[in-house]
């Protein structure tokens, strides 16, 4: 299997992190797509996945897979040790709960607002500066629900790592590129952050 | 079991269509939340969803299980009968493609849209006119890309119905708010959308 990633950017690194926490990096050869040059819009890379994004899985018969938790998805259902997105329905829904608002209140403002303040793209579209700086607050609010939510709590849902504390800690990390950081009073997350920071699947 | 949920808006739409398909739309007793009086921001509701977001599926131990495809994927784990998010792991991460793309690509626009030039929240939100008319952009060139997909094709994924069909399907009929219509010479989105329209779940 290949995927089809960059380095730095924060999707290629929750599935990243996923596989690791899974034991399962060395069953993917990593492509790296350079975005900036373009990479992602060759008539090739667009027969794997129209939207033009990273990562893409592609697998050995040479069926691609797009999108982040497409990827995690088809992982967890053949590869089910540790289980990262829930055993029970219960536990299933909860967990997709959180990550449907890790990505809608967290992950989407926090690329929207690079894109539309920082000008990365815009050779490729019409970045809204007044949108950017909305996506900013937004992002301010999500942080200040998570310090509260994981008050005397060790995880983002229930009692062991799941996926939502992998999106949330690659999203928490990505911030960076908008000068939005964990603030000093936001102990509960500032505390679970540095947990997820000495995981070994942060480093990959 | 109870759904909280708004008649007109789409995502709740998603939920009892979802539900007609498997035959399980009596198992819930609906509860009809109105967003402009802001039934959805008293504390009592945001008890249930810290969001203040609806649809929510409230068990009958009074769990609360907020966000659209995490309703779905319990039921679809309670009830997997016929599967409306795949079977094989390889169906399951396709779905899953599938809805992401049209969460991102097309509904999140939608409702953005509606939200930055409608003036619809503009009580609780600081409308963005210019982003609302990119969104607008983003619609067209979706409508676009699932007319090509359709070429040939009964379902948007696969052999049989899956919740992708549903999802696009109420996306589509939500857009007259922002009066976009699939255009005439989108021949396979129109027979697929008039194909979805005969079904008994359109008209829940």
């Amino acid at each position: 299997m290949k995927l089809y990633e960059t380095r730095t950017a924060p999707n290629p690194r929750r599935v990243r992190m996923f596989l690791a926490e899974k034991g399962l990096l060395d069953q993917v050869e990593l492509v790296e797509i350079d975005l900036q040059k373009g990479d992602n819009l060759t008539p090739e890379f667009t027969a794997m996945n129209p939207m033009k994004k990273v990562p893409v899985l592609q697998l050995d018969d040479g069926t691609c897979i797009a999108e982040t938790m497409a990827i995690c998805r088809y992982f967890e259902e053949v590869f089910p040790q540790p289980p990262l997105l829930g055993r029970t329905p219960l536990e299933k829904a909860g967990i997709e709960q959180w990550l449907r608002w890790i990505d809608y209140y967290f992950m989407m403002p926090t690329g929207m607002c690079f894109q539309h303040t920082s000008g990365y793209f815009a050779d490729r579209m019409t970045p809204v500066p007044a949108w950017g700086e909305e996506c900013r607050t937004d992002i301010q609010k999500f942080l200040g629900f998570l310090d509260r939510h994981l008050e005397g709590r060790e995880f983002i849902y229930g009692d062991q790592l799941t996926a939502a504390d992998l999106n949330a800690f690659a999203t928490v990390e990505f911030n960076k590129v908008n000068k939005i950081r964990v603030a000093p009073e936001q102990v509960h997350l500032q505390a679970w952050y540095e947990r997820m920071k000495a995981r070994p699947s942060a480093a990959v």
